[in-house]
């Protein structure tokens, strides 16, 4: 593997031998089960390790009661659709299968935008915009683009009250039109390497639909980039599968494996794709971002040449690569729990909600003097605080309502905290009493110190806990027989695999996984197939996915 | 005028006489043509006045040629087609009237957005996403807006292979889908005012394209605020206008007007449009920016009411207001000179650009490590500084090619100026030895208060010279005859107005000149309208425009 992070390893034996083997008890299965139950709301231990629960009743469903959700153990899906209605994520658009993002799932996005914009170009890369209508003769000029593309194209025909002589694609993404103009733009070695990137909306006409994972509309960027050389596109396609993995461990406190796809599972026009894979608390896998090597696929295709510094002409080598509104999903289902939404601090709109409490009219000015002096303390040291002083709420609702945005941290200042000059601090993620503490100090330099180190606390905390939740689902197989018991528990099964295209369609036929990725990482020595028995290179993943 | 903005007065009587009674001549009229011909190039001093040199026959236009274009004053359109190829602006998409925002111009385009997302942030306002396929009906239910729009949609009518039962809208804009969703989230009082923003392409199936200005596809951003009053939002409507003035104004150094729209040219679904007119290099006139009170027309289509405090159920009363990608066209034709572009400072992607000059081997690792100090020097300083240390291209060509991208400030460093530990800094928008500075110190503490001095200078100078060329160019007039003869000049005529809408189509169609605007700023006295002779409450500012 090539990757330039070092990531806590999935297969260091001494750290975690019950990986590699299988043998262990799980310490963590039931990790996210007992942190439901102990919040006093119904969640059997059992659900969240078998994830085969059947969905709960309608009526038993909590999204049109208010701060309430269905249980994650009780109806995973339910759950997830709650929780974007009531944490105010997302609403449904008018057409089937779109989505309104609403703000607070939009500062979201907004928060994995401008930590990637700076990544895109401390690597090199400079934004721009293509046109979203491309001709329909385009799509069709790489073979295995227009197999991939073309069942799920919207069309406009119809343009300034007439029909159209040629049809036009709402673009479902951008290799063709790219394609187009690079080739305008690129004649010599000398306009090379060529990078860019665009943040654009993409229409796919999907029919099965589920916000931020798979909607009509979805908003995504697109790299794209032109080489001189195979190697350098090779190193390219890593690169941003790197930054992407960096992303999601160290912002988004996600756990993603980073490899390679399958032949089966390679994008539509690329030789090689490299994917990030994420554990949903269901356990089902999510591709959350890939990056793709395209050979000299779409530069045939579309004629794009250039004089190398020997005078020959010579076709480009390219990449594209792409991470979408549907990691807004991936967040959502790796770290919410039955109280709603829980957001890594770094990715977090607000990182620190102030809970202002009063009875009496006379508390009043006092408390909030307290609470605006706390706000411009923590504003200043660079935290995203926010005050919520509405009368038409109770702290009670309120407390309920920030549970669900997931806000990392919140403070509680009453008329006997000013009397003390502290507040309470509350984890969102350690519940009950255990996440809180009162009497600390109001005092600038301890709180901010305080605070700042809660919320570096919290996002190791997700991203520990996700870990060790993905770690223990992962199951290591040796026949077909153990990988279709891993899967039939919920699990990902991981095990040597160079069998046939067709064997692989077979077990999906069968089991309904596919092959997620084969890992960068990977076990050391001598590895048979195991479906076939023959050597093999590499061990694949399979699970099931979104 | 409910302006929250000082503004360099348009009237002021002692400042500038001779634009109200415009009786004086015109101290500034030449001088964009002054400025080209001081450069060498060919620029009758006549046709920057006159704005009506018949186009340069193809065969004498520049933009071929690699660092030329045609000259301003021969044929503007040709020069601003020229310009936006030479400066790597933008390109045309394979399909009619699209445009492909290349990385130069995309960078001007992102830092308009940078300003204007924290302004609509400090302004209350929340960014957020909606789908751009809206159903054929919601277009339909405002009946002026499907009056003003029908003409130019663009429709999907085929989804996932098949024909849909619906045709779909591509947005020409989002006030039907917003209302829409606004209805669903809007019950009470308490859930106003709702306040946001999105940035997002939209199509408009525009018959005379061209790059910038008016283009099939475009980017925004769109605001659409809903309130429990029209007070409320007549000021929001007010605000926005002014937030839009203000980063003319300060970023872009465009002397833009602000008023309202006359009935005729208001918003197709508003009750009053706000707009920001800004003359261009040849004094046509630009829409810059808009700000609509909708008053309750959208409301009422869409059932979007609210609960007030007294228990009444009423509509919202709703704004909406945008700029587009059309501003970046503003920019080029505002300031360019036969040169090329020539950016404000404040908006510029890059503000310094170091040329190293070397001739001898032996002088090159000095004059490097000269080059590299300085420009982490500047880079430290915040000010966004491009080394060029090409070999492929002489140092004369890079002059040029960063005059035609209308670098601010070019800094030359070459043996000499190493020995004397100086530099040679020269300005975009003063040509010749005029513009030029020899032996400015190294030392950091002086160079930065330099360059950042000649970047507020250059702000500052290009606003100055371009509301000079404004006030040069509007005349007031007392008659229609008056206001024919100044159009036919090239000019902008201002005269007291309070004729029908027919007569204003007339004037159009005898003149092509349209009102731009009512200007907030109002001579005082009485007004008789020039047209009628009946007494008229404002002055109204004619021109033709893009």
């Amino acid at each position: 593997m090539a990757s330039l992070l070092r990531l806590p390893s999935l297969l260091a034996p001494a750290a975690r031998p019950a990986l590699l083997r299988g043998r262990y008890r799980c310490l963590h299965a039931g990790m996210a089960a007992r942190v439901s139950a102990s919040r006093g709301r119904a969640a059997p231990a059992a659900a969240a390790t078998t994830g085969a629960a059947a969905p709960a009743p309608p009526e038993t469903r909590g999204g049109d009661r208010e701060g309430q959700v269905t249980p994650r153990s009780a109806d995973f899906n339910a759950w997830y659709t709650d929780v974007i209605a009531a944490a105010e994520l997302a609403d449904y658009g008018p057409v089937r299968g779109t989505m309104v993002i609403r703000p607070y799932g939009y500062a979201i996005w907004e928060a994995i935008q401008d930590y990637l914009n700076v990544k895109f170009k401390e690597t090199g890369h400079s934004n721009m915009y293509f046109p979203q209508f491309i001709p329909y003769s385009f799509i069709e000029k790489e073979a295995s683009h227009v197999e991939g593309f073309s069942p799920e194209l919207a069309l406009v025909t119809i343009g300034g009250g007439k029909e159209l002589e040629e049809k036009l694609v709402v673009r479902p993404t951008s290799e063709t039109i790219v394609n187009h103009m690079f080739t305008k733009w690129i004649q010599s070695y000398r306009d090379l390497p060529l990078m860019i990137n665009q943040w654009a909306n993409v229409t796919r006409w999907e029919m099965r639909t589920k916000p931020f994972i798979r909607t009509l509309e979805f908003l995504w960027q697109e790299g794209h980039t032109a080489h001189a050389t195979f190697e350098e596109a090779e190193k390219e396609a890593m690169q941003m599968i790197d930054v992407y993995t960096k992303f999601a461990y160290e912002q988004a406190a996600i756990p993603v494996i980073p490899g390679r796809k399958s032949r089966v599972e390679t994008f539509a026009g690329a030789n090689r794709t490299y994917t990030i894979e994420a554990m949903m608390g269901d356990r089902k896998a999510l591709q959350a971002g890939t990056s793709h090597n395209l050979g000299q696929n779409f530069s045939r295709a579309f004629g794009t040449q250039f004089m190398d510094e020997n005078g020959q002409i010579e076709h480009v080598w390219q990449t594209s690569w792409a991470i979408s509104t549907r990691f807004v999903g991936g967040i959502i289902m790796t770290h919410g729990d039955d109280s709603g939404l829980m957001l890594p601090p770094r990715i977090a709109p607000i990182q620190v909600v102030i809970v202002p409490i009063w009875k009496k009219g006379d508390e009043k000015s006092a408390v909030m003097e307290a609470v605006a002096s706390v706000q411009s303390t923590l504003k200043e040291a660079g935290i995203r605080v926010k005050v919520d002083d509405s009368e038409l709420r109770t702290p009670g609702w309120k407390f309920n309502f920030y549970e669900m945005k997931g806000v990392p941290i919140r403070i509680e200042i009453g008329p006997r905290d000013v009397t003390n000059k502290s507040v309470v601090v509350s984890r969102r993620d350690v519940p009950g009493k255990q996440g809180k503490e009162f009497g600390v100090s109001m005092e600038t330099s301890i709180l901010v110190d305080h605070i700042k180190g809660r919320l570096e606390e919290i996002q190791e905390s997700l991203l520990q806990k996700a870990i060790a939740f993905r770690d223990c689902n992962i199951v290591d197989v040796s026949s077909y027989g153990e990988l279709k018991e891993a899967i039939a528990e919920g699990k990902w099964a991981r095990g040597p695999w160079s069998a046939s295209d067709a064997d692989e369609l077979k077990v999906k036929e069968e089991t309904s996984a596919t092959i997620r990725c084969f890992p960068f990482e990977q076990p050391e020595g001598d590895k048979k197939c195991f479906m076939t028995g023959n050597p093999a290179e590499e061990v694949a993943i399979f699970a099931k996915s979104y």
